[in-house]
């Protein structure tokens, strides 16, 4: 009989946000009635920019047409078109990146589920807590030793290296999910002076990177000087263009980044990833990679900008409401999320349990992304308007009771 | 500094069609005027089916209002609507499935590659020689002990076991690829009766089964009785439906697959393969799955059909060449591949180089699909019917001389 791995065993039994869908669900059929408001995992709610429904359709019709077909991508990383709208966009930010240092891929989920099959299970791995619980997960299905840097109150949920500390592999991801926060240039700068004095690689998450507005916010870890030595960075159209039923997303390996393996020899990390997605992954859908090179285009950028606008808004309408509250949160600008305290103490579960029961608002707890989550609570700008400000309307009205 | 996983160290530098397009570019480089016939890579040629191109169109349009917008699928395994079509064509061949026992993914390769995931890398691995390389790279990125069943020329390529050779998980593909042979009920009867009496699990490939045009032969594992307590199948749209730059597949895990874990509880291998994908797989964009749903439709099916039959015919004429040169093969029927001994006694990159040079045709050897396909060669069906005629002339011509 097949043994199985069996440190799967050792993962909680469910993915967060499938245990919240359970918790959900049962509310609904005890109250059928009940007029909910979804604010809790962090999907997009408006529709993908007109500039994307034709290229996808374009690309639809070329599927159909013999002279025009696409079958298999002779590479799987992406179509040239697509990966050179990138670069480009990189370029705005002073980032320069060759052609082959991008790779195209069905959501940045994929690739940074994937990318630690590519490191021995040997590895101390290194995640900010909280955070998505993807990089726990994935490191826990091989084995991995994982210690954390805390975030919490007192950094503002931007934990930073403790350089007594060693680990192998770190996990960053700036705006942070969960917790809204960022990384100036110089602390991301601190977080590569620690990875080269660990030789370490930093997986770098940037997923949120379409909602910074302050101008001195990186947007890429590339910003910061050396970091190409140093770091792998992963993104997706999921946040910025609305695609998170449409699958792309892109990750960046520099062709600089290299290992030693056992026997002295230096490995590349592009070329290893490269041999594990050529036996493992078929490239990305011909149209879907047609609507994701449109979201780069001039137009596709003002319509997309639009949405995100909207979602700031939304995120303004949370803060403020945090404000008048007097409720201590991090977030709200630069990114979609607010992360605040749960108000009396209360744990994070027991405060989504109340939400749920009594105002019908869905949130996600925090405790759901690591032990500095508990006592804290994740909200997403990503609804609709009206439903914002109904849910920050009862949301006040419970506090006040 | 991280340590990588070493057992890449191990594999050929590069998947199989990685190092043939390079001897086929430098070739190219050499002869920019060469008239290259691709016989090689099994990609189609044909265009997807109008009803494909109309349904994705219709995804996409959906995608850009607010009101049918897809963003995140709630299970992440595929929709309904997807599901239920696959599940009504296995009740075509007797075959009942729940719909949770259907997972959409982005191409068989993926699941193909990724399920070993779930299994302790401990187990004693059986592939058929020669396979598909992903059974074995997929493996072996894992450190696990390969066995392999002979297919030849005696047991027309379609391996028995050996029932004094103990597996834990078994890779079987009907039709297979590369050597195009098929296994009959009673033959699938047998490794099912193996697969029982190790307690074993075979991962079946069913990619290729829309090709069987004999009615006796199974198109899934699951025809046969007993197969839905040891097997997973696993089966694409790449070639039923032209869908290689598309990506959609599926696999099949029946509810009643389980193992046992060391702690001696029972695991439902679902849920384990479920854990997985949670957490490095987030569905298959949605505007795909709406043509590929189209596939299964009463047009769809015709009009997939007369693709089908297109490439049945290249198949016959490749088929008629081997047989009027006397050149032994298996496939051509049942299977879009033709699979011959190569002429002379060459080896099988002897043999391609000499195609390649000789009359720019490009085939794949043998040899890269394990040891016994050395003196072998594929060639596929899968091409434009003017080029298949065009490089059997060449063929032939190459021959006689």
């Amino acid at each position: 009989m097949p043994t199985i791995n069996e440190n799967f065993l050792k993962l909680e039994k469910n993915y967060l946000f499938i245990n919240i869908a359970k918790k959900v669900n049962a509310f609904l059929k005890e109250n059928p009635d009940a007029k909910l408001i979804r604010m809790g995992i962090g999907d997009v709610t408006l529709p993908i920019a007109p500039v994307c429904v034709e290229a996808m359709k374009k690309g639809a019709e070329e599927m159909g047409v013999k002279e025009t077909f696409k079958g298999y991508e002779d590479s799987g990383t992406g179509y040239d078109f697509l990966k050179q709208a990138i670069a480009d966009y990189y370029q705005r930010y002073g980032v320069t990146l060759s052609l082959d240092e991008i790779r195209v891929n069905d959501g940045a989920k994929s690739d940074c589920g994937n990318i630690v099959d590519i490191f021995g299970d040997d590895n101390i791995v290194m995640v900010t807590d909280p955070a998505y619980p993807v990089y726990v997960d994935s490191n826990k299905m091989n084995g991995r030793t994982i210690i954390y840097a805390d975030s919490n109150e007192e950094n503002g949920f931007a934990a930073m290296p403790d350089f007594s500390v060693h680990a192998d592999l770190i996990y960053l991801c700036s705006p942070n999910n969960p917790t809204g926060s960022v990384y100036t240039k110089e602390q991301l700068k601190v977080w590569v002076d620690y990875a080269k004095q660990n030789q370490a690689i930093i997986i770098y998450d940037a997923a949120y990177e379409a909602f910074i507005t302050q101008p001195d916010i990186p947007h890429s870890i590339f910003e910061v000087e050396g970091a190409k030595t140093c770091a792998i960075e992963m993104c997706s159209l999921s946040k910025t263009a609305g695609f998170t039923g449409m699958r792309c997303g892109y990750t960046v390996i520099p062709n600089e980044l290299t290992v030693t393996a056992s026997d002295g020899t230096t490995v590349s990390i592009s070329q290893l990833w490269g041999r594990r997605q050529g036996s493992k992954f078929n490239g990305v859908s011909y149209p879907v990679q047609c609507a994701a090179a449109a979201v780069f285009t001039e137009e596709g950028r003002k319509q997309i900008q639009k949405n995100i606008a909207y979602y700031q808004e939304n995120a303004a309408i949370i803060s403020r409401t945090m404000d008048e509250l007097g409720i201590k949160y991090t977030g709200g600008i630069n990114s979609p999320y607010i992360w605040f305290q749960c108000p009396n103490q209360m744990s994070s579960w027991e405060f989504f349990d109340e939400m749920l029961h009594k105002i019908a608002v869905v949130g996600t707890p925090g405790e759901g992304f690591g032990k500095n989550g508990d006592g804290w609570f994740r909200l997403t700008a990503f609804g609709d308007r009206d439903l914002t400000i109904e849910a920050m309307e009862r949301f006040k009205n419970m506090l006040k009771k």
